[in-house]
């Protein structure tokens, strides 16, 4: 499978047409942000370590019954996925607060969360990827009700699976961020990625943070939590 | 009824005891306040002409089936009301966008909603007062899905009810906030106030505002606008 035409390059990734048009070649990059683009940088090793990750994962994903973009790794920064539209929507789940919910409310770093917290926000850098809820979402037609209750309920499947999944690998999974976008014949299914991008990883035994936080946070070893984080889930 | 102790003096209103711990009496204040504070002024007469439209609305709402917390009028600036705790909640709900919601999205003011947007808010001055759904709600304690259901199915009613009734008087009802509160025996009850303090009132015909943002805004003309409410409301 060839890239063709580059369609679009993210802050993470870059998106190529190939000469099926229900094909699109993902290729993953070592550039980091934070604070919506306000810092940039580097994490040498990124690309392959969040190419390989999110393709473990979907795959175990869709073994266990959740459909995703995913169909195969091409090489250590590319895979080839199923094309989709993808809903302007950042899908959080959180099972413990960090980040930008201690900010916005009254909760504390580190605090468990007795349910999960799940959280649409308008994937939208010019307004700053606000909270949004169904009504905001369904007036700015960012998807229908029926769409959107097909996504919080698939997420809430993943959130279970996922949790499990790495707690076996030793990691307490805190948050994440997923995207969902509908393949050319209307399917809905998990796209983009799943990585220390896009998850909070804390050692279940020492707390440690295993995640992009230790960019954002400039707590250094950036490149060694995400090898650590690769080495837990490829083995 | 005698005026007690002051429970409470907020930005429009005091609240006060009395010897029925099941009856408070809210005496409301000429004090205007926007942006959370950061602008404070005097709108002359508010204060008697929000008690009075408050008292109307109330009264019209009880007599349509829904329950609020207003028991009788007791002065010009004063009424008795139940007593409750209230929920830290800002029930919002908007039939044409403007305010906030232009600011924080991808609306234009004025912009017809093909349906009502419901927002819960947290009442909390630190954060601002922000949007929140019903996960962040449950996980704070402000009031449990139970709760929030029920909220959510009074404040639809309510703006039936509201719309149908402002359009007889000549005014398009484009949003508004209120608040709810449960009695000493439970029942969860609408609270607060009703007046152009918590609603977007624009004439029918000539567009022209009739509520606060003639305050925010400087447009002038505000006590006039403030009377003409209160004429359209009681006649
Ligand atoms: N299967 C897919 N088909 C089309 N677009 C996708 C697919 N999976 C992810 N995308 C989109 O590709 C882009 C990935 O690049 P990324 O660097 O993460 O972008 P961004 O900076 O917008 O988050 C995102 O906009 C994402 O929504
Ligand atoms: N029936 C009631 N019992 C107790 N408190 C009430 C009742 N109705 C309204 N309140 C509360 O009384 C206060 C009214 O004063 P206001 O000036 O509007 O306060 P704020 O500046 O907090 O909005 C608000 O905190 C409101 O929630
Ligand atoms: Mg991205
Ligand atoms: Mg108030």
């Amino acid at each position: 499978m060839q890239k063709l035409e580059q369609l679009y390059e993210g802050k993470a990734k870059k998106v190529f047409k190939t000469e099926d048009p229900d094909q699109f070649i993902i290729e993953y990059k070592d550039d980091a942000t934070a604070g919506n683009g306000e810092k940039k940088g580097t994490i040498v090793g990124k690309g392959v370590i969040n190419n390989k990750m999110t393709a473990t994962i979907f795959k175990m994903l869709e073994e266990k019954g959740i459909p995703t973009h995913f169909i195969e790794l091409l090489s250590d920064n590319e895979q080839l996925v199923k094309a989709v539209t993808i809903f302007p929507l950042e899908v959080i789940i959180r099972n413990t607060a960090a980040g930008s919910i201690c900010k916005r409310l009254p909760f504390e770093e580190g605090q468990a969360l007795e349910a999960p917290i799940f959280e649409f926000c308008y994937k939208n850098d010019d307004y700053g990827d606000p909270v949004i809820n169904d009504n905001h979402a369904t007036a700015l037609k960012l998807a229908t009700q029926e769409e959107l209750d097909a996504i919080r309920e698939m997420t809430m499947k993943i959130n279970e699976i996922l949790k499990a999944y790495f707690l076996e690998k030793g990691i307490n999974l805190i948050d994440f961020k997923i995207e969902f976008g509908k393949t050319n014949d209307g399917q809905i299914v998990l796209a983009d990625e799943i990585s220390p991008d896009t998850c909070r990883f804390w050692d279940v035994n020492t707390g440690e943070k295993l995640d992009k936080d230790r960019f954002r946070r400039d707590l250094g070893g950036i490149e060694e939590a995400y090898e650590e984080m690769l080495k837990r889930v490829n083995g």
